[in-house]
């Protein structure tokens, strides 16, 4: 740690920090502020309002906008709209965004975007829908308004569109006198930055020097000598998941944007890069969950839309699983325990192959399942989905012949764990792996080829051994 | 853009960024290296494997370390171990690292863990089981193992673990100025910062000057009163998830770390939070699928015995579902076409109540479903799954008219199919919602009652309104 050395220090006022943390608190309002603020509007008193939303930060006003019924949520940004912190209109949901700009009007939001960083506004308007930005950006002075719809021209999720647009470039042979002059003079800076881009004469990025090292050189030094030429520049079209990828990868904090021409168009920093790798996140969760958006804050009606598609398929793919047990009607009519049973082997198979894809999955998306080693892990999956076959065959078959007092049936259910445990391995392996290789996402589609496997599997192993070996 | 007025720009060798992403690039290597080191391995080659490794950035040397079989990792590592970047070491999975200190011994990596920061140093050794620990540990150098133990001395997954210890720290009554001249002066400063910590006598922390405001000031200027003062202090002890969770609704890109008495011990800076971020998704993703923790790396039995007792779990909960289908096997006896038609109404349940779930999880950690608003989401679930249950009965009645040309039946799956579907999303919101107000954490084992829930309700339903209504 670095300190400095003994000396007298002059008695500061002490000023307490604002926020404190305690040890296990639960981050976040509760309920607290946003009873007050119904309480408030009840009492139908404004001031109030206005006072608590002063104290907050932009955070937990964001969290109270969202958590208030639509009315309350109405009545508050009529009283406190124009005055809240710019950031507090980052943080809303898409949803709640659009129903702010229906309720409250394109100009408010306008007013609002017109003061922040180019990258957070355009990050709030592609949130909204066609008409809703037309009316917004009409509302916005000229500058802001062009500054966005050039960000609007990129394509969604790309790094252009996360790309702050201020940034500070200099040339190599500039020293770093130059430099601190430069910035204390009256020039437009950014609001945060972390280092300086040193550029070629074509604007074109040589490398950067962070902050720390222009700051611990003394004043003769050239920047080109200090700079890090090891640069990862990122094109301006590159997806934002391949963006966060390289960050990650990279331990980066922030990365030059370039053009096609190689030249610097924009920076992105790690904090923008925090909010896709979450969004990111998010969607995974949604997707292996079946939902393809978040819709807490839609209508139940518009939850209910967004929801059905993934049911259809697997209704779909449970007819087809049941279309094999409709094979063996005649079997189960002679003996209905194989009804009773035969989920049991079905469930046991989706859920260890549901293990199986959730790692080959995520070893895809590292990168660290490839060609190289599939066969590799294909074979191990196997390997694991023998061993547990086994075991659960010999609890599922001791319970079998505990409850029926069979134990052929008990036998015949055994092998038939054995084998769905093992095709759940296999398969839960080699869909992903081919799905890939194929060009798809494997983690959209995989749960659903898998589960069907398992399904159909499960039942023609149960049903069919049991036709061939307990009956006829 | 902050662009320099236009002036004759000398001519610089033009430096090429050495690292160029085209767009669409699958980033990461692919087979290509793994390739070329087998090769050079097998025609005993070392030479080429030095130079391999020489030219490769850090995060693909770790990839190549780790998609290669053992025996040519050991390899390997004995020609490049003591040349590798510090950095690769910690990219390493868990796994891996066990594996190195066991075939390469702890010297290497005690020489590579004295070259890197305290935080990340940390982080790999906190990796290792105890008796690697302290072999590695014991081949380091005095100060830098007391550091190291130090960091081991405070709860795993805490910010004290996170933090770096080096940092500038100055009192509120100097200058800019003065600050800079420290800067340059011969002290030991940390490789990478952001800001300027400022510090009462009793060195607790008042405020930050970001490094970008400390350069755009004239040297008079004191610091106490360029400093950014809400600041949000960390105990030493919150746990690492709290911290991610806090720079993310902050957008913080670093925060100090205190102890009991508020005295500044260290600061955590985001890169380290997108460490925790991505640990965190990838637990999140792992417990959706039943898996605890990522064995990729690990071999086919330790595999196998730790993805068993998830297994236990779902086996325990589909013989309950047998064991309602068991009251009902009379029923089914005489009417088989329950047999097959069964499964589609307890998966359509499962289904849909992982849709509500997953959306009410994710709400709970992101505290956007409080108690303030329970009440609203669980009402809003029942009416989703009430339009879907609708919708889905229709469909399964049509489905099931026309393929067993039973009229009653086709209504009794229909009505079967509505109750589930509103049980799924009542449950699929009340039981997150129940474990969360009981401590418990909502995401792990809520899948587990759910379908539980989904299935006995799915069966019972089914065969009961069956039993009533077509029989008997």
């Amino acid at each position: 740690m670095t300190e400095l050395p003994e000396q007298q220090m002059e008695e500061d006022k002490s000023v307490q920090p604002q926020v404190e943390i305690e040890e296990g608190d639960a981050f976040g309002l509760g309920d607290e502020h946003v009873n007050d603020v119904r309480e408030h509007l009840r009492d139908g008193n404004e001031e109030a309002v206005r006072d608590l939303f002063e104290e907050l930060h932009y955070a937990d006003a964001a969290d109270v906008v969202q958590q208030l019924k639509p009315e309350d949520r109405t009545k508050v940004l009529q009283i406190v709209g124009d005055d809240l912190e710019p950031e507090v209109w980052s943080e809303l949901d898409q949803d709640i965004l659009e129903e702010v700009v229906y309720e409250i009007g394109a100009g408010t939001v306008a007013r609002a975007l017109a003061e922040m960083d180019s990258d957070d506004a355009l990050a709030v308007i592609e949130e909204l829908d066609e008409e809703d930005q037309k009316e917004v950006l009409e509302a916005m002075p000229h500058g802001e308004r062009a500054v966005l719809m050039e960000g609007l021209s990129f394509p969604e999720d790309s790094a252009g569109r996360l790309m702050q647009r201020d940034l500070v470039a200099v040339p190599a042979f500039w020293t770093v006198g130059e430099t601190l002059d430069y910035l204390r003079s009256d020039v437009d800076l950014p609001e945060d930055f972390y280092e300086i881009f040193v550029v070629d004469p074509k604007h074109k990025p040589l490398g950067t020097v962070p902050l720390s090292q222009l700051m611990r050189n003394k004043r003769p030094v050239r920047v080109g000598n200090l700079m890090e030429e090891q640069l990862t520049t990122i094109p301006v079209g590159t997806d934002q998941e391949e963006v966060a990828f390289i960050f990650r990868d990279r331990d980066l904090v922030s990365a030059p944007v370039v053009d096609d021409n190689g030249r610097l168009l924009g920076v992105i920093t790690i904090d923008d890069v925090v909010d896709v790798i979450d969004e990111e996140h998010e969607e995974d969760i949604m997707r292996m969950g079946g939902v393809t958006q978040d819709e807490f804050y839609s209508s139940a009606l518009d939850a209910a839309k967004s929801r059905v598609w993934w049911l259809v398929v697997n209704l779909g793919t449970a007819i087809v699983a049941s279309m094999v047990i409709g094979l063996f009607s005649a079997t189960i009519e002679q003996l209905v325990a194989l009804a009773v049973l035969m989920p049991i082997v079905a469930s046991m198979g989706g859920n260890a192959g549901t293990q199986t894809l959730t790692i080959a999955v995520r070893a895809i998306a590292m990168k660290e399942l490839t060609p190289a080693n599939a066969m590799r892990v294909v074979g191990k999956e196997i390997a694991v989905g023998a061993m547990n076959g086994v075991i659960f065959a010999i609890l599922i078959g001791l319970a079998t012949w505990a409850w029926f007092q069979d134990p052929a049936l008990a036998s015949v259910i055994a092998v038939a764990m054995i084998v769905n445990m093992v095709v759940a391995g296999l398969a839960g392996a080699l869909i992903p792996v081919a799905l890939d290789r194929y060009g798809a996402d494997p983690a959209i589609s995989s749960s659903v080829f898998l589960t069907t496997v398992t399904d159909v599997v499960g039942f023609f192993a149960f049903l069919g051994l049991a036709a061939l070996f307990l009956l006829g």
